[in-house]
């Protein structure tokens, strides 16, 4: 069969993608940047952001040079260039989508204080639409053109895990730099403002204010996209893997289950871009997440009558299409028993287990964290079997790409949260009165529960992203069986095990010295800069950026290198098999701390939430300062150690692929 | 080769051991008990003590007797039989040492008040090692007249699985219970009397005093004894278990090897006699923690010394001598690293952290916790390959005898924590005065760090024995392969990973309600009884420790069920390669949860008596108020969870293996 119109059609549609995100970006760029105090105070924090993201860069290119030409070495030239590819794209994507968040804020600001809940609703969600489709239309784009280099220079498919490869090791050092920024700012921010010094959230007098906000957009909006970009890639590259290594298929067949994955995302980007659309359809609703909610559920639906037609087209098993639309609720399901985790009846129970003390609202939150991984990780374990029972390992892998080709919508609604979060931050630094807080708040607490469905859409499609590599490795790798009775695989399994228990350790560290620097640098401008409290002088914002970039940077390092250099450690000394039980056990524990560690934090942010909203109480009570305890720990949970998990597993699964050839 | 002289010598040294363990009893029961305030407290606790363990027993007979029933059915009578004497002989185990254990704790307060230290902890290391002894020759007896039946009687060795699943239930419920019931007392007795009414550790005005005295025995005697019975007499069967299945050695050869685990036991009945004989000779010695660090060795050097001859005079592979020796130097290092993460520079850490407040204290045990589950993991797969290496699957089971062996020492060390910890308790209400509760409190915290070795000591050995059950269950089910490539063996893989997850938080929140009610009731108390806080009127403690004891068993039944029902249900729905991916998920997550439970929480109290000490403001200081947060949360995480996680790992096996019939 004839692939070449479809990929055609996959590199023009993720071209109009980037010009439709581009169109969007535009269109916010003229809209109203609000007065000069607002603006002064954005440019500050989209300065702080690009600052962040160009020193973050620098040292990223560092080791891609290194790693690109240790693959061209030991692999060869093609993945070493899909390599350089995958990661310049991820990080294209990133600025971006920046630059789009970081416009958008303070026009949502601007927005709600001329036009009310449903005008900024559209801004925000709009500057989320930017990034989401820059991820998605790169994303699509990039494995579009290697995938027909592979066809029309004869190349190895497998080239294209290169570019796989690259776009992972771009989102751990993305997420796990940006998580720790964004906590340790805002960690210095609550912990010398709100508690020492008593200075409401967002006062311009607190000199870390400007790095609190530049951690949403570094943290929350690059981050996020990072994850998600690789997520992405990482469902569609190991699907077609799959499909190339699947034995006893007709050439048709396998052409067609191989250019499969590529087109579905290519229907998801038509897809997103209307439900993006509907947005201004949905924006008059009264219910900000209801609107949310549908433009999701628009995309999710045109993309299963496209993928209706799309596989009696390419006349592969019709089974795959129920494998998709099987993928995409699972992905929901998991994302409903999040919030339902990290609100209703579990939020409440913390709540109230804080009456009793800092300690109990500790462990009923720990608590609430280990008892949540049960569900989620049924519904995978079952997404995994029926995307079997109907396809085969493919079936996994095309489930992974179901969840994620509605990207482009699911990411906005996700990237508008921390936007929304600025804007109320702009608001209350420029004194936009408390009328329009009002306003950037609701739509900020929405973005709370966004996000917690975020979070678990993408724990979800990372465990079967991860599983759908893992198989691709088995195969690309030669091996037959990876059994836990064979002692190499067993103990590579309880190495692979601790890896995420480690990462999620140095994290949690990290956050805590950065932190522990900013607390000091935010004390001593309270002392000796005179005038500061009386708001007569102007805090150092610069500095506390500077001090978050570096500590961010310093600390994305280790952890960063580990997840690449241990699966190969393990590979080259205990073989193949070993490294297959590797990234089992990695998987596994992986998984479970993701899950634990951001419903565990979540449930803490929003049981603070819920006594600062007067309940047992109120703000200001013992029991508010027993629950903020909660939060704080909650805090490197959610945003820093636990986003982290999801890509370690993927990268490590990831790398072994791409190496795979010199474990045989 | 004539099997039945080494039958009869391991069921006459069982014989030999208990007689060892009573005449031990019987010297501490004749030494001076104190005057009568103290004989009076002394046997409060000791009531409460039986009153919790008839009561536990009443209830776990229902459960025992549905389960012969079930066994003699599906499986067969023998099995049956063999389940409710392991069953029996482990609670007759825990009613001996508890015994010894509350006698030997008013007397450990008496010798301290006449002789001083060395004649104190002789009687707390004595009354330990009636436990100890009790353990290690019951669970011999009992293993050894089994097999003499299959020998005898000709039946199938399988049925000693029986006797260790008897052991392995009973121990279950008797760590969930115990740990409930002494940390909820605790936490009642600290939060009321302590915290709010102001009064010292151990006033006798207290009314949850006796209670917290009780849980010392009944969770960490009692449930540690279980926990230990199970792990030796595990240990023992799953060597057998595999040795009966090798295939390809001559009679001889097999015969040797299945009756060399049973006579390493023997031996270590004598090393154990030995090393507690020698306590005698070194009790002089100045530091406490040297003498218990001496007799282990002498313990460990005697065995190995045995087992250098009985590997030659059964004729096996040289090689299991090795493995013999590597599995207790691995167990002797396990312990050193949980010595490191809860004492020396991680503690001072996070004592330090504890100086910015509560949040960063939790956070930095968090990490240490989960830091430190790396050195230990390493170990134990290390110890797996080496094991592997020197004599296949049966190397890793022989491995794990080699940790247990000598049990009966090991225990006594164990055991003597909690009886100086309640000598100290009686010193304090009796009013004996501060240069005894000095000696007492220098043996208490000497407790804490052998109970840190025992701990690392117990977890190392339920890998080994749980991977040991592994290998034998997947020859009694017929799995040649468990391969994380079936999709089956992946469903059950994750599921099994979630298990450890849900008995955490169950417990945790066990613990929890257990302390609310708990605190209920002190809080009722001290404003009702009037002149209580005077002295002039006494405490309700029975009522105290009726809470207490019905809290715990109400709590500890549904943790328990599942542990046993989970493993059937899987087997039944998802086949037999499933149970075995669900045997190694649970054995992954549960070692790994233990070590970071057990670790953080050992290292949170540490922090705090490093405070308390005088280090960073002391006692009453702010830093302190934070340190006593991590500790409050991390007094279920180490003393009910964790603990909790070893059993429920090798129990779900030993089910798995049990019924393997049924999964055929």
């Amino acid at each position: 069969m004839d692939l070449y119109p479809y990929l055609y059609v996959a590199q023009i549609l993720g071209v109009v993608g980037i010009i439709f995100a581009f169109i969007l970006y535009l269109n916010i760029k003229k809209k109203d940047a609000g007065n000069d105090v607002m603006q002064e105070i954005a440019g500050r924090i989209a300065e702080g952001a690009m600052v962040f993201l160009k020193t973050e860069y620098k040292i990223l290119a560092v080791f891609i040079v290194i790693v690109f030409a240790l693959l061209a070495w030991k692999i060869n030239l093609w993945t070493a260039i899909a390599f350089i590819s995958g990661a310049c794209s991820s990080m294209l994507a990133g600025v971006f989508g920046m630059k789009a968040a970081t416009l958008a804020n303070v026009r949502t600001a601007a927005a709600a204080k001329q036009s009310g809940q449903s005008g900024a609703l559209s801004i925000a969600f709009t500057g989320g639409a930017v990034m989401g489709m820059a991820v998605a239309s790169l994303g699509l784009f990039g494995v579009a053109v290697f995938f027909y280099l592979t066809q029309r220079l004869s190349l190895d498919p497998a080239i294209m895990t290169g570019f796989g490869m690259g776009a992972s090791s771009i989102a751990l050092f993305a997420r796990v730099g940006g998580g720790i920024y964004t906590k340790s700012a805002d960690v210095g921010a609550d912990l010398v403002g709100k508690v020492e010094a008593g200075i409401p959230e967002d006062d311009p007098r607190n000199p870390a204010v400007i790095a609190d906000n530049v951690g949403d957009n570094v943290g929350d909006v690059a981050g996020m996209g990072a994850d998600l970009y690789e997520s992405y890639v990482g469902s569609v590259v190991a699907s077609i893997a799959i499909a190339a290594a699947t034995i006893g298929l007709t050439p048709d067949i396998q052409m067609g289950m191989m250019i499969l994955p590529l087109v579905i995302a290519t229907a998801g980007i038509v897809a997103s871009i209307l439900g993006i659309m509907s947005v201004k359809i949905f924006a008059q609703m009264s219910n900000p997440a209801a609107v949310l909610r549908v433009v999701t559920y628009v995309a999710s639906l045109a993309l299963f009558v496209a993928t209706y037609f799309i596989v009696r087209a390419l006349e592969v098993d019709n089974n795959i299409f129920w494998a998709v639309v099987m993928g995409n609720v699972a992905g929901v399901i998991i994302g409903l028993l999040t919030e339902y985790y990290t609100s209703a009846s579990p939020v409440r129970k913390i709540a109230k287990s804080a009456e009793t003390g800092a300690a109990t609202n500790i462990i009923s939150g720990l608590a609430v964290g280990m008892e949540s991984v049960a569900l989620p990780v049924i519904v995978i374990a079952m997404a995994i079997l029926v995307g079997y029972k109907l396809a085969g390992l493919y079936g996994i892998g095309i489930a992974a790409v179901g969840m994620l080709s509605t990207i482009g919508v699911t990411m906005s609604v996700d990237a508008y949260g921390p936007i929304a979060d600025n804007a109320g931050g702009i608001t209350e630094m420029a004194g936009l009165g408390e009328d329009v807080r009002k306003i950037t708040d609701r739509l900020d607490s929405l973005g709370n529960t966004t996000a917690a469905i975020g979070k678990g859409f993408a724990i979800g499609s990372a465990a079967l992203t991860a599983l759908a590599l893992f198989s691709a490795y088995s195969t690309a790798a030669q091996v037959e069986v990876i059994s836990l009775l064979d002692v190499n695989v067993v103990v590579g399994f309880f190495l692979g095990g601790i890896v995420p228990f480690l990462i999620a350790a140095m994290t949690m560290t990290a956050v805590g010295k950065a932190a522990f620097k900013m607390v000091t640098e935010v004390r001593r401008q309270f002392k000796e800069i005179k005038g500061l409290m009386e708001g007569k002088a102007k805090p150092d914002t610069a500095r506390c950026v500077d001090i978050a970039t570096r500590g961010a940077l310093q600390e994305m390092i280790i952890p960063g290198l580990l997840a690449i250099i241990a699966p190969v450690v393990v590979g080259l000394i205990f073989g193949k098999a070993a490294l297959g039980g590797f990234l089992g056990g990695a998987t596994l524990t992986g998984v479970l701390m993701a899950l634990m560690m951001a419903n565990a934090g979540g449930a803490w942010d929003n049981a603070k939430k819920y006594i600062e909203a007067g309940n047992l109480g109120g703000k200001g009570s013992a029991t508010h300062k027993a629950a903020v305890v909660g939060d704080t720990v909650g805090d490197p949970f959610k945003d820093t150690s636990g986003p982290a998990m999801n890509i370690l597993i993927k990268l490590m699964a990831m790398v072994s692929l791409v190496l795979a050839p010199l474990f045989i």
